[in-house]
């Protein structure tokens, strides 16, 4: 296993990228030989040394991609980033997966013009996987196509399924359709006729699902087009920071009352308390796999923190291991799950 | 003012209803004889006498509408149901406004087909009022309609910006579009027109939002197609309930403890989370108007409480003395808010 990680990608790289990849090491994720650090030699030098990361091979890019940039743009001028130069090491076949915490659109852009995608796959997804009662729950696109067929949908479906077995490990995943309401015959044009394609694959599919069920536990795969799914992470997470916002406001006012700080109580609560927010929290599986695309490209947040960062490599180095992406290989290539263009067009 | 009240529509109809109405009397926020309920008359009489409330002028009706029926069956085979004889009383005059907690998809139609829309309006939206970190923020739409266009969209900013000044007493309310990112050029084609509609007009639009902005206090007013506001809404719901459940888990641990339980800080902490759960509460604002109607349609969630039942008469009597649809009808009839097909059309 080699992971590239674009070193300079994130609001925080490259120091918490450099404290992520501590962790990782430390934890026995990756030996130091499986990494390479893309991005300006002596950027990373220094946040390695900081973070007390032991020597790690660095590839030197001149150039970084901002956050703002247009995804286009930067394919074309950035050809020297420490993104484009990551993926580079992944399509060259000396990496075998690549991480980046950077601007998300150029990331997808550039890993898809550079990788391109699995035979017979039509279009890539981002698949974020969020913790809910029911443990954890894969929603797919939340973001890479905003102009889906149900061919799309239904691959997506297929891969995400794939992913979460491999992964995370859950048996036989269950896939539900997003929509809004559970009757068939629910819905827009898109989500009916994909509905069709699901109703009549081999795939555990469970059938039309709701905004509430995504934390409930009725399904280990949830798949939605990219704008409602990019809509919808987005909710989840300003509901969560605002419910965690509340809740420090909560505990601080709490131990105002100087006789419960002092007591056991105010200790346990925190403790609580922070498990709590833990639970809520997107760093516990540190990226999201942009599924479809010939090779691990995995996407992390912009905000992550070292924890998501040794998370993002944790995953990464379990779906190379599991070799996801022969098994969506075998599962869409020789079926009727690549669609009827597959025969001409790929 | 008259608000007729369709007493079967509900989870938990009659008897929910009924002690909904004994505490919206109880606070005065309407006099009996500013209510007619609609319903079985003796299944209504009873649930009025065992939630004690006083006598209120009752309209015999004898069908219910189902939750799981089919909207457009309802409409034509439930003619003497409560949901369709609460309508009547609003289309002949005698009522101003209607409220059911009843099937959504059926009572959203049903006023749709016999009310008909205000003088310009193309395409009728519910507007949902959330609570957010920065007070109430109005979504618009969450599901009368899935196949928007620009021009639905727009007409909605304007609309629930009236209803956000006039009954929610936000000054100036700040419109926001739902997109998938806050530059201009980003998202699919509806919400690029509708961006441009908005940027035309004298509307008092912030520009694309994201969905994390939707508890972020950014706007007043998040204009999205009913397909996407139905899921966002849903989300939140979920995300909510999980959120509460995890927290009473978290309570319950607490009081396990028994020298946390007999402290103090044990009935503290309780109010402080019951005050908390409250603001994620939706009941709060007890219905949703189905705005662009001509008359005021109330709609309520299915498992509302006496409290939401209370608030949502509450927020029609406010709706009807300010006058919103006058305002409406001022606002869109004579712009160019009618779009270019309302004068041969309208």
């Amino acid at each position: 296993v080699l992971i590239a990680i674009d070193a300079m990608g994130g609001d925080f790289a490259p120091g918490e990228v450099l404290r992520g990849v501590a962790l990782a090491i430390d934890r026995g994720f990756v030996k130091p030989e499986e990494l390479a650090l893309v991005g300006i030699e002596a950027k990373v030098e220094e946040a390695r040394v900081a973070a007390k990361c032991p020597p790690v091979r660095v590839v030197h890019a001149t150039q970084t991609v901002d956050m703002s940039e247009k995804p286009a743009e930067a394919f074309r001028r950035k050809k020297d980033s420490s993104m484009v130069r990551a993926i580079e090491l992944a399509k060259g076949g000396e990496a075998q997966a690549v991480i980046s915490l950077g601007n998300t659109g150029a990331f997808v852009a550039c890993a898809q013009l550079l990788l391109g995608l699995l035979p017979g796959v039509k279009r890539s997804g981002i698949a974020v996987t969020l913790q809910t009662k029911g443990g954890p729950c894969t929603v797919i696109d939340v973001g890479a196509n905003i102009h889906c067929k149900p061919q799309h949908l239904f691959q997506y479906g297929a891969m995400a399924s794939t992913f979460a077995r491999d992964v995370l490990a859950v048996q036989a995943p269950r896939i539900g359709l997003l929509n809004i309401g559970e009757e068939e015959g629910k819905g827009n044009e898109l989500v009916k006729e994909t509905r069709d394609l699901f109703d009549g694959s081999p795939l555990n599919f469970v059938g039309n699902i709701e905004g509430q069920d995504l934390f409930g536990g009725r399904c280990d795969v949830v798949v939605c087009e990219g704008f409602v799914g990019n809509v919808v992470l987005k909710v989840a997470e300003g509901l969560g920071s605002f419910v965690t916002s509340e809740m420090k406001a909560l505990l601080a006012s709490m131990t105002t009352d100087k006789n419960a700080a002092a007591s056991s109580n105010g200790g346990k609560l925190k403790e609580l308390f922070e498990g709590f927010v833990r639970r809520l929290d997107y760093a516990e599986y540190g990226g999201a796999p942009l599924l479809g695309v010939n090779g691990l490209v995995m996407i992390g947040h912009g905000r992550s923190d070292a924890r998501a960062v040794m998370n993002a490599i944790r995953v990464s180095r379990d779906f190379i291991k599991a070799g996801v992406n022969d098994h969506i290989r075998a599962l869409i290539k020789p079926t009727s799950l690549a669609g009827s263009e597959s025969s001409s067009a790929d």
